[in-house]
């Protein structure tokens, strides 16, 4: 087996930059002391994620490439969520000496795949040796001239809504958490989440007033909303989808019911947003609630009882 | 002692991000998914860079507003060396939950700190728990609507210069891995360099060439350059900075001088460029040497036997 420590660091980035398509957004892309990227509009987007071995990914529940595409797609869809489209990625890299190049590959591949899907090409990074693989990534992304979609500008009277599945990746991670592989679906959700990168500069276009990529979990997500725009926010539960796989793991499982996973299961990257009231929504938007005055989140009129957040410092 | 986990993962967010200052370049700061950073002439450099405890920095060795200064220095120093002027800055942060708060905001403090001096506000990032600390810095820069000075523009006849100061910090590990606390100022550039950011735009203003920074010692990086440029790069060691204190640390340590510290050390984080011949050089820059035809880094005409740099996957 060829570990990456057989090529050495520069043979190691030499390999894998070599793999790297690029696109008309980069200027200059790996191999010099920075990356250029060509942002028309004048204001550049920016985020990034950590990804760490055992908190963020197991890597026997999940292969290099999926854990390579899941690292972009956290930081594709928070600049999604801006209201902006993504160019560019940038990658920290650390792994054991003795990881297997062909792991490492696959990753990057992975990476650069749903970096391509989001329609941002990798222009630069770093790498380290360490004792677990650590990736941090941080995406670029434009605006096109339009102002960003925070999480402040949500009214009373505006409309909930979402793009993208929810609770998929956590009814994932149930299934594998207690040995099972079916539905693969959700097992896949889990592995790879497909977060509808589009649908968020549709969204402001459509004149969202406020925007968040699901992460945490719907209720804790929309949390940080009601709070920077200090309205109260209410989700129909009647207007979730919970059929299909998901009612046959909740079924599988023995569980109630998949509404918990969907209201509180984070990971699987959808962008939840808010209209103004009488806003003709395409097909990628399903209402799922609407802005009231007061403050926080409530389901159907109701606190939500579960905590619906992941606290990384929780004891 | 307050430690990260008893403010939770948002209460530590919303801790540090308070203590975080602005600058105009700022559209939207800390606390969205993402970060908007205006970018005046529509190019923006962009480049990353992993600190890791135990291979970048040791908690023994170093406070912690110095590991954040010098986790900005690196990122800063490299955007300078694309001849551009940084903005921005961007921070992955993990850590033990029972880290004490005091230690992280003194960590924030010095890479904020580091950051207003190159220019560059922190603008985003990203927290995590893991066993060690770890940083992930991306920073941002622009060009001032200049092109990049990349490494592979240096060619026969140019001048070789460097801004900055070389193997302060390598005799300063030098002298801690002794058990040595003097010359101060070589253990203060060990702990805390200072890259001279501002040289990076003027060198591009100048005409550089080629420019790189000092990251991983002079012959090592220089390699690059002439690698990228196809050309033969000579030091000329008589124009090197070794006396002062690097003689005096030399000398207390028993070593014949102070030179292999000045060819192969790294973290100082000088830009060495190259200027076509002829140009005047303000006093920020030295003249070290020539660009001549040929390939590689020659040391007086002689090949440099040291390896000049630092494999991070090397065994």
């Amino acid at each position: 087996m060829v570990s990456i420590s057989d090529l050495g660091e520069f043979g190691f980035i030499a390999d894998i930059t070599a793999r790297l398509p690029g696109n008309e957004a980069v200027v200059l892309g790996p191999g010099d002391d920075a990356a250029v990227v060509a942002v028309p509009y004048g204001r550049v987007v920016a985020t990034t994620d950590l990804l760490l071995e055992g908190r963020h990914f197991r890597r026997d529940w999940s292969g290099p490439a999926d854990i390579g595409a899941k690292a972009a797609a956290r930081n594709l869809a928070d600049v999604a969520a801006m209201g902006a489209v993504p160019l560019a990625l940038l990658v920290g890299f650390a792994a054991p000496p003795d990881l297997a190049l062909a792991w490492a590959r696959e990753l990057v591949a992975g990476l650069a795949q749903e970096g391509a899907r989001g329609g941002a090409a990798v222009v630069g990074g770093d790498v380290s040796s360490a004792q677990t693989v650590m990736l941090a990534v941080t995406a670029l992304g434009e605006l096109g001239g339009r102002e960003p979609v925070t999480r402040a500008g949500a009214r009373p009277g505006d409309l909930l809504a979402v793009a993208g599945v929810l609770g998929h990746s956590a009814a994932g991670l149930a299934l594998l958490s207690a040995g099972l592989a079916d539905p693969g679906s959700l097992v896949a959700a889990h592995r790879r989440p497909q977060p509808p990168y589009q649908a968020g500069p549709q969204a402001a276009l459509l004149g969202a007033t406020a925007m968040i990529d699901i992460s945490d979990g719907l209720v804790g997500d929309l949390r940080h909303v009601a709070d920077a725009s200090a309205v109260l926010i209410d989700i129909d539960t009647a207007s979730l989808p919970t059929g299909g796989a998901l009612a046959q793991a909740a079924s599988v499982l023995r569980q109630a019911g998949p509404l918990d996973w969907v209201l509180a299961g984070g990971e699987d990257h959808a962008l939840a947003a808010t209209f103004p009231p009488g806003t003709s929504l395409p097909g990628d938007w399903t209402v799922i609630g609407r802005v009231l005055g007061g403050h926080g989140v409530t389901v159907d009129g109701a606190t939500f009882q579960r905590s619906g957040g992941w606290d990384h410092f929780a004891g």
